[in-house]
This record gives C-alpha cells, sequence and structure tokens, in this order.
C-alpha cells in the first residue's frame, strides 16, 4: 500500500478509517449519481419534462461497474464520460442526461460534498480536543513546570500555561472552518467552458443545488480555487496545531519525568524504553503537511477555461492531505490519553 | 544581490521599490522604537510615573548605529537586546525602558506593523487591476476568441468570458484582505515566557497597543502564527491570480495574433521574436510562492513557549513571500497595458 | 483510496501495478522475514551455533497474522518489536532472534531492498523509452516543425531535434541508477543505538550482508540519510523529464495538427474534442514529485542516534514517490504510442 | 533588505560575505564580459580573423552603466540584448561581437563559473569543518553522554560517537562536489534554439570551452538541467546535515550541562540565558533548503527549446540556496567554537 493510512499494519498508527471511507470509490460512485440525478430533476423542473423524475431514480439505482470506469479513465482521463455513457445505455434518455453538464461540473460538487464532510468531520474532532485539553487542564493544570523558550529553561509556570497555548489556534480554527460549511455547500456548474449557455441558467443552477442542499454561486469557479486553496491553510493549520502538541510533548519527554510521562512505545532493541511514537508522528504530520501544502498551491494555477494538469494535481494531493489533517487530530487525542504525568518540580534551578 | 528584487538590474524586471521599501532596515529600526516609545508611555501611564514621555521621545529620537545592532545579532541572534543597552546607555533610564516587554514581543509587534503596510498596498494594486481588467472588458470584450480547456480548442467565446476568469478570485481577496487588516492591528506582548506577568496586564496591554494605534488581543501569540499563516495563504492566493493571467497571455502569444498581441521582449539572437517576459515571470512568481507556502508552513509549527528555529524560519521566508505577491501584482498590472490586440478570429475552426 | 495509484478506477490513468506491488505488504513482509532470517544464519556462523539454520528456515517459513503487526505498529509505532515476539513465539529461541538488530535496521535493510528492486524497474523503463524516441526519431525525425523559444514561434527545425532534447537526460539517469544500484545494495546494521557493539562485530555485519547478497559499508547509517536522498535526487529527475515530454506535446496539440496529432481523451461535454490526458497527467506527476521532494528533504534531517519523527516522514513520502517517478515512465511511453502525426509530415505516408 | 544575508543587522548572524561576493552584479557582468570576449576569440580563431584579438580585449575592457543593463533588463527580461547592444556600440565590430550566441549560452556559462567557485568555497569549507570535528573528537571524544533515540535516553556512549554522525556524511559530500566541479567545468553553446547551427561548429565550441578554461559538452543543455539539479542536491545534503549537528546541539543544551555547554546567544528579557541561537539558525537554515529544493526541482521542467518561466525560476531560487548551504557551514563552523563542556568532562581538566 503506497499510504501509510491504508497499509495493513502501518494503519495501525496511520490510520484514520473514519476519514478515508470518505474518499472511498463507493462513496465517490454514489456522490457522482446523486449528482448527475439532481441535474435531470433540474433539467425536468426548469424544462417541464416529466419523465425527469423517473430517469433521476433511474440515475440514483445504477449500478456501474468498475471496470467500466476504470476503463474510461484510462481512455478519457476521468470517469465520467464512461459514467454518463452507461447510464445513457442503461436509462435510453439521452436528453435528461447530464446534457450541459461537463465532467468536471460533477467532480467539483463532489469535492465540495467530500469536503464538507471532513469540515464535519475536523470540527467534531477539535471540539473534543478541546475539551480533552480542558479537562487536562482541571487535571494537571496547578502543576509546575519550566518553560523552555528557545530550547532553554527560561522561567517556571503552570502546566495550565502550555495547555493554554495548545488550546489557542482551535477557536479561530473552529469559527474558519464552519464558516468554510457555508462555502462548500456551492455547486460547480459551468458546463463545456463553464460559461452556463442555457436560456435558463439562473434557474437550473439554482434548482440543481436546491436538489442537492447546496447553494449556487451563481457561475462557474472551474479555474478560481480559492475554496481550496481556503481548505488547504485550514488542513495545515490544524496539523500544524497538533504538530506543536507532538514537539512539546516529544521535547518534555526527552527532558525527563518531571516534565511529562507517556506509556507505551516499545522497542525491539531496548525493553526499558518508552518511545514518544504519537507525538513523533504528529510531527511527522506536520511536516509532510508543509510538503503537501506546496504541492495544492501549485494546484491552483489553472490555465485557460479549464486546466487537466492542474485539476489533476489537485486530486493527487488532496485526499491524502485532508487524511493527514484528520489524522493528527486522531493522533493528538490518543496522545493526550497516554500522559501519565505532566509537570512537577522542574528539572533545572 | 541574492534578491532579484534588489538586484542592479534583474531589479529592472523583477524589483518593487515600494515593497522592498516597506522591509528596509531604516523602516525597520523606526517601527523598533516606536514600539519601544510605546512601551514607555504604557508603563508610564499604568505606574503613574511622570518621566515616561520624555524617555518615550528619547527613544524615538535615539540614533542607533547599524554595526550595534549587527554585532547583537550576531551575538544574540536577533537586534533587540542589543538596541535596549543602547537605549539605555543613551536615555539612562533602565526602569522605563523595555521591562516587561521580550524581544519577540517588539518583533512581532513590528511584524504586524509592516504586514499591514503591505496589506495596504496589495489592496491598493488589487482594486488598480480589478479596474484595469474591467477597461479591459470594455475595450475588447466583444472580441471572439477560442476557448481552450485541458490545452484543446472547445468552443469559441468572447474576450469578456476570459477576463472574467481573471477578475473571479479579486473580490475575495479584497475582502480578506480587509478582514485581515484588522486582525494584523494586533500587538504583540506576553514578556519572557509570554505569561504577561504584570499586576496591570490588562491596562498594560490596552494601554500600549492604544498608543500604536492597534488593540491588545488579550494575550501573547508567539507560539500562535495563525495570522502569518493567514497572510501567507492571501500572498499565494494573489501570486496565483497573477500567475494564471501570467500563463493564459504567455499560452495566447504562442497561439498566434489571433488570440493575442504583445509589446516587448526582445531576444538578443533572433530580432523577430517578441518574447512575452512578463507574462513568463509571473509564471515563475507564483511557483516561487508554491515554494515559499511549503516552508512558510513549516516555520509555525513553534516549540515551547518560544521557538528560535521556527521563528527565524519565517525571518527568511516572509519578506521574500510579500514582495513576490505584491511584484506579481505589480507585473501584472504592467503586461496587461502591453496588450496591443485580444481576441479576433478563431485559430481553428 | 487515498492514493490515485490504487484507487479502482483512477488507477485506470495512473496506476502502476509493476511498482507498487513491490510495496505490497506481503512484499514487506517477506522482506522481513528474509532478513531477519540472514541475521540468525550471521549469529549463527560468527558465534558457531549450529541450530541457527534451522531457526533461520522457521523464520522464513513463518506465518505472521496481519492483525499483529497491526496492533505492534499501534503500540510500538511499527511493526517489528511484534514480528519478533511472533517469531520468538512460535520458534521459542530467542537467542537466535533479532539479538543485536533493531528494528531500524531490519526496516531499513528491507528499504535497500525495495529501492534496489524499483532502480532495476527505473532502469527498464527508462532503457526502452530510450529506444521508443529513438525509433520516433527513425520515423518521424526529418519532418519539420517549428521550434518555440520562451513560449514564441523562433526558428523552423526538426522533429529529431526535439526529440533529442527529450532524449538528452536519459543517459545520465541511467549512469546515475546504474551508480546508485550498487549503493543500495548495502546492509543497516548498527543495534540499538547503531554502534554495533558486538565482539564480532565486523564478520557479522559482513555475514549478515552475504547472506542477503548485499554488502556491508561497515558502520549503521541510522541517521546519515544519504542514499535516500540520492534515490529521492533521481525520482524528481526522472519525473522532472517526463514532466518536459508532457509538456511539450501538450504545448503541441494546442498549437495544432502542424506540430502534432494525438489519439485519445474523450470530453463527456465536446464530443469533438482530444485531450492530451498523458500528456496532462506527466506535466501533474512532475509538480506532485518536486512537492514531494521538498518533504523528503526535510526528512533526512535525523536528530540524536535515531529519530522516530524524521523517519516516520521519509515512509510517508518515498513510496508515494517512487510510485510517482515510475508511473511517469509508464504514461510516458504509452503517451508516445498515441502520437499519430508530428511536425509536418503525417505518421502513415 | 530582502535577504537577511544582506541585511545590514541580521547579516550579523545571517551573513555570508564570501559566498554573497560570489553573486554580486559586478562579479557577474566581469563574468559576462569574459564570455562574450572567449566568444569573440573563438570566431576569430575559427574563422581566422585578425581583428578579434582586439575586439576581445575591448569587451573585456568596456564599461558598461548598470542603468543600460537595467533598462534592457526591464524591456527584455535579461540583460544580454543590451550588453550586446553596447558593446557593438562602443566596439563598432558587430560580425565579431555575440554572433552565434545566444542570451542563455551566456548566462548559463556564467552560472556554471559561477557555481564551480560555490564548489569551491563549500569544498574548503567541509574540509575545514571536518578537522575542526576532528579535533572535537581528540578533546572529548572520551567523554560519556547519554545516547537518544527516538528523543528518548538509549544507552550510554562516547562523544566520539555522536561527533562521528556529524562526520558521516562529509566524505561522501566531498567526493560528489569534486564530481561536481569536473561538470561545472563545461560551457553552455547552442545559440538561438540551441541547436548549433553553424559550418565549424565543433571547433568552435572547443575554442570557445578553451577560452575560457572549461570544457564543451558537444551539445547545448538549455533544457536538461541535470547538472543544476545536482548541484541542488549537494546543497541540500550540506544543509541538512549541518542543520542535524544544529538540533543535535539545540537538544543536548536544552537536555543541560551533562550534555554540553554553550557560549553566547543573550536575551532581552532574561539576562541567565544562553540561548543555543547558531544552532537554531542551523535548523531554520535546513528547513528553508528543504522549501528551495522544491522550487528548485520545479524550475527543471523547461518546456520547448527555452522556457523562460523555468529559467527565471532558477535564478529567483538559486543564489539563495548556495548561500543558504554556505553560510550553514559558516555557522557550523562557529557554533563549534562556541562549545565550552560536550558530555560528562569539561572542555578544559
Amino acid at each position: 500500500m503506497i499510504s501509510l493510512s491504508e497499509h495493513p499494519w502501518m494503519g495501525g498508527l496511520f490510520g484514520d478509517a473514519e476519514c478515508t471511507t470518505l474518499f472511498s470509490a463507493d462513496a465517490e460512485l454514489k456522490r457522482f449519481l446523486q449528482i448527475e440525478a439532481a441535474w435531470t430533476r433540474a433539467l425536468g423542473t426548469v424544462e417541464g419534462v416529466e419523465d425527469a423524475e423517473a430517469v433521476a431514480k433511474g440515475i440514483e439505482e445504477a449500478v456501474i461497474e468498475t471496470q467500466v470506469l476504470r476503463g474510461g479513465t484510462e481512455r478519457d482521463g476521468l470517469p465520467i464520460p464512461a459514467l454518463v455513457k452507461a447510464l445513457k445505455g442503461q436509462l435510453g434518455n439521452d436528453a435528461l442526461i447530464h446534457r450541459g453538464l461537463t465532467s468536471q461540473d460533477v467532480m467539483d460538487t463532489s469535492l465540495m460534498m467530500v469536503l464538507g464532510q471532513v469540515a464535519e468531520l475536523l470540527i467534531g474532532r477539535l471540539k473534543a480536543l478541546d475539551q480533552q485539553l480542558a479537562a487536562l487542564q482541571d487535571r494537571f493544570g496547578a502543576a509546575r513546570l519550566m518553560a523552555y523558550t528557545r530550547m532553554q529553561p527560561a522561567l517556571e509556570t503552570t502546566a495550565q500555561e502550555l495547555i493554554g497555548r495548545w488550546r489557542q489556534p482551535l477557536p479561530r480554527l473552529l469559527s474558519d472552518l464552519a464558516h468554510c460549511q457555508t462555502d462548500l455547500r456551492q455547486i460547480q456548474w459551468g458546463g463545456p467552458i463553464g460559461v452556463r449557455d442555457h436560456t435558463n441558467a439562473d434557474k437550473l443552477g439554482v434548482c440543481f443545488a436546491h436538489n442537492l442542499n447546496m447553494h449556487d454561486p451563481g457561475q462557474a469557479w472551474h479555474t478560481d480555487r480559492t475554496i481550496v486553496l481556503s481548505v488547504g491553510g485550514i488542513l495545515s493549520r490544524i496539523t500544524i496545531a497538533m504538530g506543536k502538541i507532538g514537539k512539546d510533548i516529544a521535547l518534555m519527554a526527552a527532558l525527563g519525568p518531571e516534565q511529562i510521562t507517556l506509556v507505551g512505545g516499545g522497542s525491539s532493541a531496548m525493553t526499558h524504553k518508552n518511545n514518544p511514537i504519537k507525538a513523533e508522528a504528529l510531527i511527522s504530520l506536520a511536516d509532510l503537511a508543509s510538503s503537501l501544502q506546496s504541492g495544492l498551491t501549485r494546484s491552483a494555477r489553472h490555465e485557460g477555461f479549464r486546466s487537466g494538469q492542474a485539476w489533476a494535481l489537485e486530486w493527487l494531493i488532496l485526499p491524502e492531505f485532508c487524511v493527514t489533517s484528520a489524522t493528527s487530530l486522531l493522533l493528538a487525542g490518543k496522545l493526550i490519553n497516554d500522559l501519565e504525568t505532566f509537570g512537577a518540580v522542574p528539572r533545572h534551578f
């Protein structure tokens, strides 16, 4: 397995089934069908075609063989042309299927849906983590520990203060995610070159969006990836915030039991060791996020009216980026549960 | 010169005097003195010390030799300890100078001030560019051109539509920058380990901020670089948006005069050539931003109560990042002025 | 699926079964067992223990449940402690199993083995591609086409010259890979802290290496990732070289049939289109490699006598990096087969 | 100043005058003139023109105003067309000046020359550092210290072993740099589109190279940046190796005097502190190198027969990358001199 998240055993540390499931092929196909059905219904409503509801139901219940989509992707670079052909073949109503949509409309709308689910997941985990940290303050807050600045003992302070540093970025992350969730509830629709060439374009967009419980931004945004970069920025900030917790705990574990004690982390060669494996993994994930951020930023520069190259780069990076960030929250929550003692008597002085 | 912005001749293309001046050593020292003076005044107000105003004025007018700050930076890793020592030496009032501040308080507050100026500059340029693009639509909007999707001629459309794509990210950039400007008007204050250890901490923070025409966020944010990452995200998005304009124009120039004609860009070997040098430079700057974004993200993970390593990485990257983004707006404005024709008869069909 | 390589349908374009198989869990476990067996044999030889061969055979044939390794990784951060425990439980000879090895010795030696296989694969593909390009020169070499410099038509030249540019980096890549293959045939052995604390250390290292058909570098290199960075550099250079082919073909396809004609790449909305999907994918992979290179470089800075954080970052990036590079060679080969005309002379004349 | 290397006071820590001087505008212009003169001489030799030597001397001694090159760069994207025009204006012999060369030939040959000087500098510093580390082993080698693996105390070892880890990557860096130096002694020559369109192309190339004490690779490499990526890989590896020394020392300084004692690093708020500023700076520089490596890799993908966009990205990154790496060696040397005690045995005993 290329991704440690889905590796049979490395997934024991790096896995996040809840998040990877959102990106599963099954879930993706289901979203594609939902979107095609919503479009068919919108066409029906706006153009007054009664058959539309039946076709839409047929789309939702269609069974599509993976091999068909795989062959189509090999040929066309993405699965939608093959999917549309299969739907037309099964349902026999070409005029009501995908007419006026383009592959990117379907895939970007599906992206908005899954990123919305990711945002939901992240919000839940951030809130839970904040509560865990508040409980940690209740439990250990009064304990004295040495504050380190620039890797040197500076002044004595309390665990309350250090844990406060960990909590500091969370409220803004939560409000930015909430903001983002609203933005993510937007459809993508523009048609072939993104100019919404349809006599009832406005009605159609609103109706399509309504059928998906989303809103219509009023224009296509194929080449304007603002929303993707906004999500990426939040993913980075989460992973960085969890990386700080990991780095602080790894350093404190190195400084010794006056600072912190952890359970877990056996060595194959030294049974006396107790490696801060989750803390280290949080640092690795944060550094991975820094690297992914570079590629995601690059992927946002789309040429012309639609870019294949920049868009495919987004596909290659964004799911891993989401999982990296979500996993960091999962691991941080577990790491905090591993804390046995926190603070005590300062090592120096 | 290491930076092309400040290179004697490469600066002819890549220079942006207006932006680099904001980061000049003179401007930086002036900010440091303003901040130290504001702090002295705040101490005076809160602790009722009458001398404070005189000392503050002395700080504002102090002449500090560059060599003193350079020697101090070599010794201490940053210029503030040497600056404070020099001020105390000149003004002889230790109790009213820098007491309760730390180097990072001064340098981060100075950073907020300069980033606020950068934001101002970017807003002005974004607005001007949007007007230039609107004028371009007025002038060429009706011209027909071939819309390219995935590097292939797709359908004929108008210049209006393509220029519309270029304008699309601008409103959100402007509103995010305006939002950011408010956030940037915050002081940094925490003292040695960032816990605001002072009997009148709240008053002192508010007063210090007031003296700088800023606001007090109520706590130090030494280790929470949310604001820096937010600025970085906007810098990337601007450079990416300008990179799209550059890429589109470079591609159109390659496709030939039915798409676009530009002035400028001579070759030393082929006098018939007309290289789209500004368009290419915009792509280079966008790719540079993608790379800088990786390092800036990394720099946001601060360990303990203050990180020297992560913070210095921020110093190494952020000014270049700001200049990269600002320069891209400058160049895009000039590039648009170079357009001689736009659209015409489509090449294919 | 997080990785497009292993995605049920996206794998139709981005999949590379030959390369991903090298990184499969089955193959990895088999390498671990081979390494543990080789070590047991080395202990037997050097310490004159006759049982060793039987234990080694037992190790090679051991059946280990995935769940055991997963649980172990969750607990210890890596699978080796659980693997060793399972082997000891099954074979009951603690003194001959893993004594004097550490987890990183096993995993890094396994890494060298798999990277050697990757190098083999890349060499084969590079040679095949070079032959394909030579054949392309034979077929189309005399055709005239316009040379573009800085995105502008410069002078007329031949297809021979352009294809020559594509072939230019290949010989050095092949010789560097051959060089690398020798380096990759090295074991990792150092024990707990990497200092080879054993009375017969030299013999043991040589014997261990011999049993794996590798050589002993004479010291552990846990914290010196020179070989990993060298491999990374080659992976980048391959992906960049293929990205150039992709970018050139995508541009030429945009410029029109006087430059190039391709088969394939259907659109769901525009049946007249013929998208250069493999060419675009090659650009995406090259840009992905640029991003991964940043993280891999970061992962090479190991602290102390062994780093968990930097090492895990290497795990997170290196398999994807290998697959990215290998896939780019696969796709480039297919893309070249898609060329129908090149330059002003058609393919079949 | 945008670059901390050249900042009036930040340069006290991050400056490296010896390296930045190599990239100064004066040195660059001198290289340009040397190259143009060498070309003129080569034309003279190959075409039997007697005036050539006089023109070449005129070129070498020409005084070119910066403003002329700046204006030219603004217009043409690079300084060579303006330089050539000025030379022709001053010397009045058009046929012997720059005929058959292109701007990139001049600038890439100049790049090879300066990178050769950088390699020389790096080799000298690496050798000096290796000797410093050997002396450190002589002085402190027998001292006992705790080996940390995965941020945890593992087993006791000697300073000899840890310093040995720091020296481990150096021999290979030295041999790779020596190898690279040979490669860097190559000219760039191809003319307008890089195909060496001249009746005596082979003689001309050899003669041009000979006049610069370089060798002729036999073909242009405008679009094959193998050599640049090889240099970049070495720059990264150096900065990473120095970053490890910095990280280890910063960690040991945090762990306390049983591990290490340093001089220097004052705080403006806490006079008892002794911040490991050079150690931290080494980490920052290594992380900066990871980020620059991403952009440099991206810059190596050149489209067509010459890319303006990728090439300019190389200009924007490579000088900073060289200085980052060179500075890391400078700082590491100074940091080692700051060590007062190492391990359990004091420096002066």
